[in-house]
């Protein structure tokens, strides 16, 4: 069973899941392209206008509160209640969560709504689950190890697998948890990394229904880190490790990602 | 005659068109540098308080219906406006249309403003025909073929020269037809690269009024595809790939794009 | 003395100055890749809801005008009046002032708010004087000696560290003049290497206390200028240029700096 997950990087690429991405501006163009690199099909449809609809059309669905503005919380909210008219997975990713007021009200209000899965740092999650008081930004202060409290009580909360990045990775569901060895350290020198994570979470979870959920979410974070890990091979410096992290992303197999990384149930 | 176009290159490097966006969030970026890469100068104003004016100066706009707030649409209104009456080309592209009910109907109530050009994928040029349903977000699901009649119905009925965005691209104007085989299929893999291509035709509309139009719309698919077919004898994965497109639009010559792509009347 | 501006390189990559950005949407990812790879911390919190208070957290903050929403010039507000309580420096980049009206009125109410530092090219800074008429976009009309006028009165009247970017780059405080000759023509061929001018200005301002923001300023038109020049010596074309520019800021030492870069003062 604990390779189980590798299977998930074919369907992928087999499906090409439509993944609506409620976003941050500043992440859309490296968002989509790493959709398009990992083989998912990328879709930022993200008013209220539109939003509902198109989350009832889409494999997937993105909610990212990174750049809060009025109307596009509006049309969050509104394709959360399409993904959930529809039985479309959708992904939380409460950015900076904790620290700032508006996003942090934001979050709490649609938490509950039955996310697929939630994708954060330690200090995103320990803040959403109530016990923290958030990060610097995008930055997390807290520890992964601090932050498996936390995410088993998300994890139980509200149904959802909640995934916690840093040094390793930490994928927790009810009665599960799963800690991810790989990626590399340059990947932080490159904007945009954890969150086109999220998007490339919900292209998993909608590529298959025939896949645990919990290996889907796995299986999307070991799909950056090993194409972390290749770019790392490649280049030093972040300009040329961001393009040789998408072209991995495109090019990086299951066996590759056997290899690379190490997954440990505990 | 069937190559005059070949002439419009020099033209936008020696004249540097002033080219006014009014585009998605997604590709601003890409879009901006593809233009500069190509040798024109974008300028994303899209506000409704500065469109207007800032069109009768521009040398040409673009108008990508692709992430549609109340905001932006108003500044898109406010732009062709200020186009019409100081006669400055305008392109339309008209991203998603007919799938989605929003931006379908900020098309049609532009359509017959008299666009220079109206550029798309078979999906949404059949679409906006009255013809079809429209396709899968940016994804085409009609043929070009399939769209000849929607392209000679629409030029028709708008004055535009109608492109159509596909494997093989098609021109159609009024009176005549022209296909273009050029490209490459990893250009689908790097986000943007249709939407840039509609402003690059704004940039070459823009750029002289010696040329026919049809030429000048050509002559933007061209520039584009053969710089597409020289980033893949350079790159085969969507990262490398998407810099060696950068490259090759500033790189390629006349001659390249005489060698690399073929045109045919119909 | 003349040499003191080059601590501050390892200054910034120290003490990771945490910057918040209120930017135009095209340049949103790449002004953030810039900080990464400089060594500072972009954090692109620009709402009305939420810039105030992070303002008041932050080490700098950017006020870039060029894309002017009635929501994010009232998020600007917010952020000057919690950089103005706080004391943290912040910087203003007039994109395109003198030019378009509704952004002139804005740069207009702000500029006296105590900038830090003002930043643009020699049409916007003798267009912020009221001296001239505005460039065309973002493309300077005015030659940078014609500047140093405008520059001087701005600086006397606001009490900002003003900088003029072109061929030769001209840093003008109360009292203070100094040329800087760095840089490469290629750098105009990359959207968003001024406005990231601009915010690496800010995290240099929010970097540290202990060096003259004359030199602080002066710091991060050098570190740009040289990483340009590094870049220049790997790529000649747009597309490798911003990949080898974005590894130069992140790879380039105050060595090379001092070596690469001219400075005079006058």
């Amino acid at each position: 069973m604990a390779d189980s997950y590798l299977d998930a990087l074919n369907l992928v690429r087999q499906n090409t899941p439509l993944v609506q991405c409620l976003t941050n501006s500043v992440v859309m163009q490296f968002t989509a392209n790493v959709l398009l690199a990992a083989g998912a099909s990328p879709a930022m449809v993200d008013t209220p206008a539109e939003s509902e609809a198109f989350a009832q059309v889409a494999s997937g669905v993105l909610i990212n509160a990174g750049t809060p503005s009025a109307e596009q919380y509006q049309g969050m909210r509104n394709a959360i209640d399409g993904a959930n008219k529809a039985g479309t997975p959708w992904v939380l990713d409460p950015v900076a969560v904790g620290g700032l007021a508006e996003r942090t009200l934001f979050v709490e209000g649609v938490v509950d709504k039955h996310p697929a899965a939630i994708r954060g740092n330690a200090s995103e999650i320990v803040a959403l689950a109530g016990l923290g008081a958030g990060g610097r930004g995008v930055d997390a202060t807290d520890s992964v190890e601090g932050a498996l409290t936390a995410g088993s009580l998300l994890a139980k909360r509200t149904g959802a697998v909640v995934a916690v990045s840093g040094a390793e990775d930490l994928i927790v569901s009810a009665g599960r948890v799963t800690w991810l060895r790989s990626g590399h350290p340059m990947l932080q020198q490159v904007i945009g990394t954890g969150c086109s994570l999220g998007a490339l979470t919900a292209a998993y979870l909608g590529a298959t229904k025939d896949l645990d959920r919990h290996d889907e979410v796995l299986a999307a974070h070991a799909h950056v880190g090993a194409a972390g890990q290749v770019a790392a091979t490649k280049a030093s410096s972040p300009g040329s490790f961001a393009v040789a992290f998408l072209d991995a992303l495109y090019e990086v197999t299951a066996d590759d990602i056997a290899q690379l990384v190490e997954t440990r149930e505990a």
